[in-house]
């Protein structure tokens, strides 16, 4: 389904390659006025250094009455312009090495349904959007995220990178024990982005090496912590210290040299995909991981 | 909420100072010979080592006839009988380090409400039985986890460690894009087990630091890949790989030590934690991972 | 699926000539002292008169301490102990007529499998549990339904009847637009209700045949109405006047003379059904509407 | 919430006098080529003898390459033209009986938020071409709806009436038990529409005042019945007869004469209420209610 959230709810719709994607969001309260230049701000962070332009100009079809949030559901789209189908046609029966086109058509039994333009990158302009009107909704909370990249840029291969993300303003007290713990829910959605491999809150992985003393994160009186280990989330639930978590990014799987693919007749096809490349897309991955927090907070804050 | 899952639905209950844990599992096909050595097997596992002793024997309030199921939906309990709340009386107006004391004060505004009893490990009992359920419907699944201990025991002090988990037989094609992407619901399931504070897939963090000609997957002309650094699951679908995915837990908590806790009128105190020590929990973890990947794959399966 | 609910969900279990029926009740406040004689007052209006007689003893399984609420998971088992089965044998090949024999089979592919059990009347003990909490969590409501028998009784024949249904205490301003609306969540909870098979608000059918100046509740300064033609609900949304429907009943449908049923095999054979018969079911019913009344209404004034 | 269904989800959008409705459909299965023609002429049913004139052109934004569905999300925009917000300046501090004026105050404590534009007709429009889409996906089911107006239209006064729905070509085996009964989501369903006040299936209250003998349905042998006071659904599930049910609608609320309206501080106004005035709004409904039984059947069928 591409619906994500349940009071604060958001389904997005549009193929990299129709003529525009967008979004229904449901559960907005009425009265707000959207601050539009800090949703195309975001647009802007999205797309910055991507190979595909567009101007990303954003059409509200409803729930907006002079800018104000009616409580009615808020439904745009954002027109497609730059889309090239073309550089496409020579990969009609290969299936791209570390690329979705094989486990769609396991799926599907079909080239290109569902797939292709929903798996696009271009389907995070909808994210964007939607996250960018959960913020507003929530101006005290301050969700700051930063691409880490490991690996040194190349000009013949591409590279991955981690997001570190520190939310501030959240009170203690927010998420729920079991199945819908706060955590649980970040990490779905941090997953549900495109590329992303792993996730972790406060010392993360670290945290298994270490010895419970050295992990307990140690009272101050006032009820703040002297580490964060625990990312600001215990139980499920927040204790008012930051929410802090890292997700890791796979490099781009669609390489600027020569790749062997899977043709459907089962042999083996070296070829050199054109099209415009990407070298490097965890640098446009912190806007993205912003807006998912966001999405995932304000389901619970409302 | 206490329920996970939409077609193989789990509502679990219980406290564990109360008469009893278990759960109602909704979406059991009917007609399948329950292999009730199976789940006492796996309840077996999840108590291994545990200080607290229970026999763990469950009874059967609806859903079976002859061992076989109905479809109607599944109901169990498993009584309590070794709980000691004396252990906790020392503990009332204070909140320890590392716990979720104080979330969920922060949260309910009580001690003990929604809290204690269900935050307890004792509450996997119902996770287990409802996995082993669940496996029992996918026979044809293999699921493995196995623990990884980085840190040595102590006789004071507490480790934690990681769980990887590998999962075959599961055909090429499972999942779904966007919200619903299979390796999203893995992360949310591992990050609901208690402790849990980090997930990845395949190369998981590593995979930040490669280029990706490093990391994709080169294919065999038959559909598999010489590496699977992806961890089985492209554009949330499953390739048909195993499943590989890692989880790290944070040690256990209540150190067998003088901690500091935070008194309600804003003091910090040292105390001596009495009650039953469990220096490493983690070591039971495999069973709960395996319980939570059946329980997570079973929704997409049937 | 066996639950009813999003904030407030009750998930029922337990067929008829299993050991037990029960609930687990998700999303119950902590805090509140449930008053046990009202919930089995409750049951004991549910069986007055049913041919089948149990004692309908609840055991509580989770969810409280010394009787208050803990906000955790209400679970409780009523255990069966009439069951005769053996009344059924000689139906093990038939589909009677107007009952769910036929239907089940043809879902299920399978006799007795989903069905027999869970479409019994025994399911709503559950139901009136359940309800019977929901009530107690808004006193300032009060759920009063009558049976209205149109039919006179008979020796070997059964009735039906209608129940009205006044509900008072609930402020304007509850209910949702669109597909969220309480008239239609009443309509779907009535329906629910073994034999129920019609239902309206306030005027009903009747106003299908009205004028619009017949019509229309025409105001008091306060903002009541002089007439309630609408029964208490506009545009999906509470007006503070009583909320008033009306559910039909059909007859029972087990009738105590021969009645001619459909053999597997494709002819009619006429027999005459054992057991306890019911002529007139009806007469229990205003507990369960009063019961499914409340479930609905709870789930929107939580 | 603004979504119907789960399976086959549609999430409306729109105010009657912002630029647009509509609504996405999320879970349309790939590869079907959509009759526009067919969607065109459920459109022109919806508005014929409506005082409002809108051309109802459809814009696909999403879901479709060729005319043929994608399996993705069918976004669609339907422009509004003929709003005259104007004619309501009168209304400003008014409520008006009989309408959601006062009911959605109360909720939303806002004039004209949440309500006026979503609590319009105009919304069924992406009903009626949501429904026309789902029809597409099960041809084999005839959905058949016409009105009986029971009283004489008047020059200066409104009526209601009943609509009538017979559906054949669903075998038998469709629904669910208990709270998924396909007769209970009928009723929802059709309960949603704007000014339906009442619902029944088969024989419905009429089966109140019968005997069992002359209700339940006698069987042929070939598993028909000789009739069908159960509306083709017993125990929630269908029989394989046709599903009948009626839907009474009171007459429309909006008197073409001076009516008493509340005004805000509390006092009554007699006004006579501008616009364009519809006096019998259920001459349109046959193709709402069809659609909506298909939203509401798909979502079992598919």
């Amino acid at each position: 389904m591409n619906s994500y959230g349940e009071r604060f709810r958001v389904t997005t719709y549009g193929e990299s390659h129709g003529p525009a994607v967008g979004a229904v969001i449901d559960g907005c309260p009425a009265g707000v006025a959207l601050d539009m230049e800090a949703i195309a701000a975001a647009l802007v962070r999205r797309r910055q250094g991507a190979p595909r332009q567009e101007e990303d100009r954003i059409e509200w079809l409803s729930g907006l009455r002079d800018g104000i949030t009616l409580g009615t559901p808020l439904a745009f789209r954002v027109g497609n312009h730059d889309a090239r189908p073309d550089d496409y046609a020579p990969l009609e029966h290969l299936f791209r090495p570390g690329h979705a086109d094989y486990t769609y058509y396991m799926k599907y039994g079909l080239r290109d349904h569902r797939g292709g333009g929903r798996a696009s990158a271009r389907e995070t302009v909808a994210r964007v959007v939607a996250g960018s009107v959960a913020r507003q909704l929530m101006p005290e909370v301050d969700i700051r995220a930063e691409v880490h990249l490991p690996a040194a840029a190349q000009a013949d291969d591409t590279v991955g990178g981690t997001v570190s993300c520190s939310i501030t303003g959240v009170p203690a007290g927010i998420g729920s024990p079991l199945f819908g713990k706060l955590n649980a829910a970040l990490a779905a959605a941090m997953m549900s982005i495109p590329s992303a491999i792993g996730f972790e809150m406060g010392a993360g992985f670290a945290a298994a090496a270490m010895t419970g003393s050295e992990y307990i994160d140690r009272w101050n009186p006032d009820g703040t912590t002297r580490t964060n280990h625990c990312g600001g989330v215990q139980g499920g639930i927040t204790n008012g210290m930051p929410i802090e978590f890292r997700v890791a990014f796979h490099p781009v799987v669609s390489l600027p040299q020569p790749v062997e693919c899977l043709h459907e007749d089962g042999h083996l096809e070296t070829v050199t995909i054109g099209g415009r490349h990407d070298l490097c897309a965890v640098q446009r991955a912190p806007v993205i991981v912003e807006s998912m927090a966001a999405l995932c907070l304000i389901n619970y804050l409302l």
